[in-house]
C-alpha cells in the first residue's frame, strides 16, 4: 500500500516550527510494508491545500494529513476538505463533548472557539482526539483513503498508535512481507564502510537492500527485505545477518536501531554496573541522553554538572594548581572528574567532559571545538582529546556522543 | 522570490531521519522576503527525483536540493541532474582537491569512492563544501536556479551561509520589504489567546498577519507584514507591538523569537544572579537547555542530578525520613532540593524536579505523569505538582518547561 503524507502549516514553511509528524509516521507506517511515496509541506491556504490533496489522492490509496487544525486554523483545512469530498460543516455533537471533557481535564474553561472546533465535514467520519481537542477526520472517494489529524506532535503520534493504524491495517491488507534488521556501527566513515561492504552488497539477492543512516559518531545500516514468502525472507536475512557480523566485527555496536544509550545501559544492566556522570562543556546533555532511555535509573545514579571551575574544585576535587596552570580543559582535569564523581557519587563507572563549546571562549591553543574528555570503568580511566566542528549545539552532541563511544569500548574491553 | 525545497532520502521517508534541513533553510531564507512555497521529501529513486524537480523547476523561481549525495549515494542523484539540465558526469579537479584536504584534515585515508565524489555534472557550476566532501552543485536554466546540496545537516548549514545566500540575494532581488516581529506569550491557551486578540486580528491593516506558533507550555505570536513602503511597515508594526502589549502584559514574555532558557538567562545577567538545578525525572535536560544558550556560564553555575535517593540525601540534603515517609516525588523533596542545590552549589537561584516519566515507576496515587517542582529566587520557594500528559520525554521536556516558568514568574515578582 502506498501512502503520502501532507503537512499543513506557514509555521513549518518559514521553518520556525519543524515537521516531525511525517518522520514518525513513517517510521510507525514502514514495518506493515506500507510505503510512503512522498512527504509535502504546504501552506495555510485554501488552494494550496487543495492542489496538495488532489495530486496525492491520484498518487497514492492513503493519504494522511497532519496541522491545518486547531481553534485558530479550522476553518481553511475543513472547508478545503469540504470542497473536496463533498458535503458541509456540521456540528458534531460527540466532538463537542470530548472537547468538552479534555478542558474539564485540563482544568480550563471553553470558549466559542474551542467550541467551534466541534463542526465537522458532514462528509467524513469523526474519530474521536482522546489527548486533544482536534478531531481526527477520515474520509474515502473511489477506495482511497484520507485521514486528517491535527499538528500536535504528541496527538497524532497517541492517535495514530490508538486509532488510525489499526483502522488502516483492517481497511487495506499488505500482500507482500517486508523485513528489516538495523545494525549500529561504529569506528567507519560512511565510503569505508561501502568499501568493507562492497562483496556484500554486490551479492544481496533480488528484493533485498542494505541502507547507510550515518548519524553524528555512528553509521546504522538498515538491510531491508521484501518477499512473498515470509519463511524464506526470514532465513535469507538471518543468513546476511551472519555475513555482516563476519565481516564487520566489533565495529557492530549491537543489532536493532538503538541508541549508544540504549546499547550502554544493556551492558550496564547484564553486568549490574552503576554510571554517573560529571559534565562542564556538555552541560548535562550525557545525563539527559542516558536518562531518557526507561528504566535508565536501574543502572544511572547520578551527575554532577560543573559549569563553572569551583564546583570542579569543591565537588570533584579538581587540584586548584591543576585548574590555575593548564586549566579545567585538560587532561588531568577530566581524569579526575570521572574519578571525583564515582567517589562522590559511588559509582562503578563515569564519564566527564570539559572543553570549549563557543562560540565565544576559544583561544589560539584550545580553539572552540577544543573538548577533553574521560571514561573510567573500575580501575581503567581513558582520557581523550577531540577537536569538533560545527556550532555550539553540535559541539555538545558530538562530544556526548565520543565521549559515550569511549565508555562503550572501555565496557567491552572490561568484559572480556 | 518564490522557494521550492526537495529533500532526498530513502531515510526520510522511512522516519529514520527526520528532515531538518528544510526547517532550517525555510528559517533563513524567510527574512530576505523569500516565500517557501512547499517542502517535498522524495525517495533516492531517478524517476522520483526526477519528476519532483520538473515539478519544483515549473512552480518556483529557486530550487534548493538537500541529500542524495555523499559516496554511497552520488549517482542517483547527479545522473538525474545530468538528464534534466543536460551534461555528463566529469572529474573536477577542485573538488578531487577539496574531498582530500577535508580527509587530511580528519585525518582520514582516501578511497576510491569517497575520490567518485569529485565527479560532477558537466552542466553545474560547483561550489566547493568547506565543512564536507559533497560538493554543491549550482545550476541554471530559463531564469531559474536549482542548487543541490548535502544532507547532512550541518553542511547544508554552514555552505548555505557562506555561499548559498549571499550568491541567491545577488542574483534575485527581492521587491518587496517583509518584516516579522515574534512575542512569546505564556498562560494562555490558544484559543483564550485568539479571542484575547480577535478585535486585534480584525483591525489588522491590509498586508500584515499574526499567527499562532504553540510550543508545550508557551505560545509564539508572528505578526508578518508585507509592504513596498519600509519606512511605513515599520511604523504599523511599531504600533500594533504596542497593542500587543497593551492587550496581553504580562503574558508577554519577551519580544522576539526567544526560548524560555534565553528569557530566563537575560533576567539572570541583567540583575547579577547566579542559577543551578537539582533534576531527578528531568535527569539533566534543565541544566542542558539551559547551557545551550551561548554565555550561559555567566550566570549558570551547575546541576545535581540525584537520580537515587542516596543523591537527594546525601548531596541535597532530603531528609530519610521525608524520603521514607511522603517518598521522593513530593513537595518536601523538591523544596528541599533547592534549597540544598543552592546551598551547595552556592547560587542564588535554583529549580528542582522530582517525578515519574514513566513508562514504569506510576502508582494509583502517583500515575506517570506526576511531577513535583520547585523554584528559588533569594529566599523565596515555590512549589508546583504537574500532571503531564505523553511519553517519557514529553512529560522530561514539559517538566523542563513548566519548572522554567515557574523560576521566570519568581524571577519576574522579585524584580518588582
Amino acid at each position: 500500500m502506498e501512502v503520502s503524507i501532507i503537512a499543513i502549516g506557514d509555521e513549518l514553511l518559514i521553518g520556525q516550527v519543524t515537521d516531525t509528524n511525517s518522520g514518525w509516521i513513517a517510521r510507525h507506517l514502514t514495518p506493515f510494508g506500507w510505503k510512503v511515496k512522498s512527504v509535502r509541506v504546504v501552506a495555510d491556504d485554501r488552494q494550496e491545500i487543495g492542489k496538495a490533496v488532489t495530486e496525492a489522492m491520484a498518487q497514492t490509496d492513503v493519504v494522511l494529513m497532519t496541522g491545518g487544525l486547531g481553534p485558530t486554523k479550522d476553518d481553511i483545512t475543513k472547508q478545503t476538505l469540504c470542497d473536496y469530498f463533498g458535503g458541509t460543516l456540521v456540528l458534531d455533537e460527540a466532538t463537542r463533548k470530548n472537547v468538552g471533557k479534555v478542558f474539564e481535564r485540563r482544568h480550563l474553561a471553553m470558549n466559542s472557539l474551542t467550541a467551534s472546533q466541534a463542526m465537522v465535514p458532514s462528509c467524513c467520519r469523526v474519530i474521536q482526539n482522546e489527548v486533544g481537542t482536534a478531531p481526527i477526520m477520515w474520509f474515502e472517494r473511489n477506495g482511497k483513503v484520507l485521514v486528517s489529524m491535527p499538528g500536535v506532535p504528541h496527538e497524532t503520534a497517541t492517535m495514530m498508535q490508538r486509532a488510525v493504524i489499526p483502522q488502516l491495517i483492517k481497511r487495506f491488507s499488505s500482500d507482500i512481507d517486508i523485513e528489516y534488521r538495523t545494525f549500529v556501527v561504529i569506528d567507519y566513515t560512511e565510503s569505508d564502510l561501502a568499501i568493507a561492504l562492497s562483496d556484500f552488497e554486490n551479492s544481496l539477492p533480488q528484493g533485498i537492500h542494505l541502507a547507510y543512516l550515518p548519524k553524528p559518531g555512528i553509521i546504522r545500516l538498515r538491510l531491508s527485505g521484501m518477499s512473498h514468502s515470509k519463511g524464506r525472507l526470514s532465513a535469507q536475512m538471518d543468513s546476511l545477518t551472519e555475513r555482516l557480523h563476519a565481516t564487520l566485527g566489533d565495529a557492530i555496536v549491537c543489532d536493532g536501531d538503538h541508541s549508544l544509550p540504549e546499547v550502554i545501559g544493556q551492558m550496564l544492566r547484564e553486568r549490574g554496573l552503576t554510571l554517573a556522570s560529571a559534565e562542564s562543556c556538555t552541560g548535562g546533555n550525557i545525563a539527559h541522553v542516558i536518562t531518557e532511555v526507561p528504566g535508565s535509573s536501574e543502572y544511572f545514579v547520578g551527575t554532577v554538572v560543573s559549569y563553572c571551575n569551583r564546583i570542579k574544585r569543591q565537588l570533584l576535587g579538581v587540584p586548584g594548581e591543576v585548574l590555575d596552570t593548564v586549566g579545567a580543559v585538560s587532561e588531568p582535569t577530566v581524569a579526575q572528574m570521572v574519578r571525583g564523581a564515582c567517589q562522590l557519587l559511588g559509582t562503578d563507572c563515569a564519564v566527564s567532559t570539559s572543553g570549549i563549546a563557543g562560540p565565544g571562549g576559544g583561544t589560539p591553543d584550545k580553539p572552540v571545538g577544543t573538548v577533553w574528555m574521560a571514561a573510567k570503568c573500575g580501575d581503567r580511566v581513558v582520557t581523550h582529546c577531540a577537536h569538533l566542528p560545527g556550532d555550539r549545539s553540535r559541539v555538545i552532541d558530538r562530544a556526548t556522543t565520543e565521549v559515550l563511544k569511549m565508555l562503550l569500548k572501555l565496557l567491552r574491553e572490561s568484559g572480556k
